[in-house]
């Protein structure tokens, strides 16, 4: 079977499957009600024990906030208005507990769900979860857990959620395979910054592996065999061996200059998420960090961040990577990402509608906190400001006007803070790359996301399937994109990176390097990768490579073209 | 109070609320469940003959598919499982009828729609919609109906859907102003097609008026007054009898050329959704259809169109255009436009989905059929075919492909069509501008369509209110992408046409001109005014101006340049 190779290694072990079966539920008739009761109050009993256990568990590792929705679970199941209607109903229906439990429950929410207030949907939802683990343990449906595997395993699903992932034992999953996904999907994203080999978009996979199956498969190939013959099994033996002696090849890049053959220095940074990903950056050798999410900070959370926890995270970032750049990009949040707290309105097209800047600007108070906190840590190491989802310069003179006030406040109040900290925008939306010639000289840099960026220049949602063969990063337009916001930030003689997933493609850094590329923001793990292909290449010849490829018709040819010019081993 | 004005003219009415308020349903304790469960068959007997009605209505007027889904209201209204269970619980529970409708129906829609069979979840929207029809009449809620109107109203309302505005008598209807939408909203759209003054995203406005109120207001300005002074009501009046004068004046410009005053000619056409709207296109002088919107011919119904009645309806249209152009959009379904039959997904950001000509890349015999029927009407008059949402080269030369092949069946079977038939895409993703260049070398036209284009280049749904002011065709990204492509396309000596609103925007003509678009397609009653536009100005002017305005940072600027520079009176 093939799918996506999105996180490199060779993988053998064992299929442990996420099942998520469609449980349909049938009505039976029952004979003796009192044993179905009795089966009924041990599936419920069980569910209180084991909620009770999750809610130790996240009230030690995660704290009393996160822990509060388990405890509402729990009072649900000791409630006894809707528990006792199902025991009434098994007694008066004589039918199974699967049953009544479903209509029971079914009705009780459909009653919250109706009732026009929030806390009451969230009621409706806890409902729902809680009466899914009671069906489960009914019907004897084990659901598994990630974080307390015994054995080592590889994971195959159908998704796998970032609840899911944030469950995951390093030590314990070998790699994963999804049903779903592409490149750039949460599950995707989550295996490179886990260093775990994954693969995703693999059809029917889930159906087909049953638990226990030897699995075998390359992360970068996207090939997979189940149940191998023994040869197949030795030849992965082996290029995991391979795989090996390469990774400890990329370890001597570390200290090395990001150089190509003529002398041309790049910087190689990494994307993070919150600073416990900077062990991987600092392992990796990473020259900076391009794109810092400060969402990651917002996130699982019933409040915003106060301005003294965001200001001690920027500012653990910042001394960390001692005096290397590090680029915070504000608050993005909307799209696919939510945060209850902000009560974004639900949205026909998330993608193109309130995020990032649009909603930062519009909730100014939570803006100016984190500009607050921002600017303070920026005393501390080499912080630049990114504006995220910037569309019009009107939007960039707002956003700049809000940092002036914010500057002036401190100034007011004597808190130091980096004068000079420079300011950036991403260009991920079709129109900042179409003017960013106006853009540039308004501004310090730039940071491409590509990965918004083709989602909108070719109308595509990456997360979509049906489509997905549509989202190409080899798409000449995006290519053209690419090569005119360069351009036209060197004319102002501003730098220009990118923290898309292009960045870290080995294919496409040549490219990169050739239309004059000055950061490259990627994964931890590809930095080592994407400095030997650099320190191999020399920008003069790439140069002409990448005036070719942008008038080329078709991605096919434009990916097929470089793959026969460059050399792409080591 | 101030709204965007979407369709011109001067309104003076009574108003006529489309109530939709949140109806919250009360438990009560009822003392003579008789007379309860009495006032409840009296609701269903009236709900019952209400439906009688629009069923022979629908039947008459629109046919028997169309009708189908009242007869399965009538169904459930006389089915007795669950409306006997509605009269147990009134007399069991001493409920109030509101109440034990409320509580069974939400059960048995709950029932329905858990059941994982789309024709269950059809039923249990059918149930919804007659228990809320019943529930209306237990509260003495009257529905009004826009097609039965005594006396001639402005009807206002939090937003019309496209099932009110189907129904809406021109006679009868002065005007609407509704809460929600733009410039390009489905009632937006509707009110310029139906030629009836309309403003939209007039915050609150349907809880602030009261049926009966006197209203006034401007289509253009978006200026509306409730309950004003004589005077104002004389000042409109006055307004009303010049608009009726202007419009007079524009009558004058039927047969004459669409011409600059330096000679450049261009062609002013139409956008159409099905044959019917001809009429208007003949009455305003339209010099081709440069839209058909052929998904109209798709809707409203159980199953696809047959080859021959799609034949039919082109045929119709070429024949009546006599032999001026006539561009046939093929299939553009999805986004915001689904069709049950299609079983298209549902998609997290649909307009960045599985939509146009991605749908019938992949459902080749639909496409087929349209196809077929398409060339088989060319023979009949100036037919182009156009392809839309096209984002790539391959997925152009994959549908020119598949016209190759019908075209080779048509040979086969001694079928006439016109050999030459033009071909030509929709230019409304920006990947397709920015390699306009290349298109332009395998295509015979283009067609800018901005709604879309606008979309994508700057990430904003135009039907997100939060982020409505994001949405702006003044943004010089636009315009750049603009130019970009008429200069491609005149490389290649292609023709290239608008058909998005932007192609009838007054003060955006001038500039288009200047670029040097071919022709603009528009809502019939916008292009004598269009013509107007043409006639005063020279080309050669306006290449400067264009060349000014893309210049310009910001989508303010760029309008308050073209206010100052061109003198929009005519």
């Amino acid at each position: 079977m093939k799918g996506i190779g999105v996180s490199p290694g060779i993988v053998i072990g064992k299929v442990l499957l996420k099942e998520e079966k469609k449980i349909i539920i049938e009505k039976k008739d029952i004979i003796n009600c009192e044993d179905e009761v009795k089966r009924y109050k041990v599936a419920m009993e069980n569910s209180k024990s084991e909620i009770q256990d999750i809610y130790n568990n996240v009230l030690k590792s995660m704290g009393e906030k996160e822990a509060t929705i388990f405890e509402a679970h729990l009072m649900i199941l000791e409630d006894p208005e809707m528990l006792q209607q199902i025991e009434k109903k098994i007694q008066d229906d004589k039918v199974n507990a699967e049953w009544a439990l479903k209509e029971i429950s079914e009705m009780f929410i459909a009653m919250f769900d109706a009732m026009d207030n929030e806390y009451m949907k969230e009621r409706a939802a806890d409902i729902k979860d809680v009466t899914a683990r009671l069906m489960k343990k009914l019907l004897n449906i084990e659901d598994v857990n990630f974080s307390q595997l015994a054995n080592e395993v590889v994971i195959v699903a159908r998704d796998l959620t970032p609840s899911d992932t944030s469950q995951i034992d390093k030590k314990k999953v070998l790699g994963f395979i999804t049903e779903i996904g592409g490149r750039t999907s949460h599950s995707a994203i989550m295996a490179r910054t886990l260093e775990i080999p994954a693969i995703v978009a693999v059809k029917d996979i889930a159906s087909i592996v049953k638990n226990g199956d030897l699995i075998v498969f390359d992360g970068e190939e996207g090939l997979i065999y189940i149940n191998p013959e023994e040869k197949i099994v030795k030849l992965y033996e082996e290029k995991k061996e391979e795989y090996n002696r390469y990774q400890k090849e990329l370890d001597l890049l570390i200290g090395k200059e990001s150089i190509t053959t003529d002398g041309i220095k790049v910087e190689l940074s990494a994307n993070i998420g919150t600073p416990k990903d900077l062990e991987s950056v600092l392992n990796n050798d990473g020259e900076g960090i391009g794109l810092y999410r400060s969402e990651f900070l917002y996130m699982d959370r019933t409040s915003a961040p106060t301005e003294q926890e965001q200001y001690e995270a920027y500012k653990e970032v910042a001394q960390k990577m001692k005096n290397k750049p590090v680029v915070i990009r504000t608050l993005d949040v909307g799209g696919d990402k939510e945060l209850d707290y902000l009560n974004l309105p639900s949205e026909m097209n998330p993608f193109l509608g309130y995020r990032a800047i649009r909603v930062c600007l519009d909730k100014v108070d939570i803006f100016k906190t984190q500009l607050r906190a921002i600017l303070r840590a920026s005393a501390y190491g080499n912080i630049k400001i990114m504006f995220p989802m910037i569309s019009s310069i009107e939007e960039l003179r707002a956003a700049k006007a809000i940092l002036e006030e914010v500057k002036n406040d401190l100034h007011k109040e004597n808190i130091a803070f980096n004068e000079k900290l420079e300011v950036g925008i991403m260009i991920e939306i079709p129109a900042a790359a179409i003017i960013s010639d106006l853009f540039a000289r308004e501004v310090d840099f730039f940071s491409i996301g590509t990965n918004d960026l083709i989602q909108y220049t070719t109308a595509v949602d990456r997360m979509n399937e049906k489509i997905s063969h549509l989202y190409n990063p080899f798409h000449p337009a995006l290519l053209r994109l690419v090569k005119m916001v360069i351009d036209n930030a060197h004319k102002e003689n501003k730098w220009v990176g990118m923290c898309g997933e292009v960045a870290g493609d080995p294919k496409l850094i040549p490219v990169l390097i050739g239309m004059g590329l000055d950061e490259f923001s990627m994964s931890p793990i590809s930095i080592l990768k994407a400095r030997g292909i650099i320190r191999n290449i020399s920008q003069e010849k790439m140069r002409d490579l990448a005036q070719q490829v942008v008038n080329l018709p078709t991605a096919t040819e434009v990916e097929k073209f470089i793959e026969k010019n460059i050399n792409l081993k080591n």
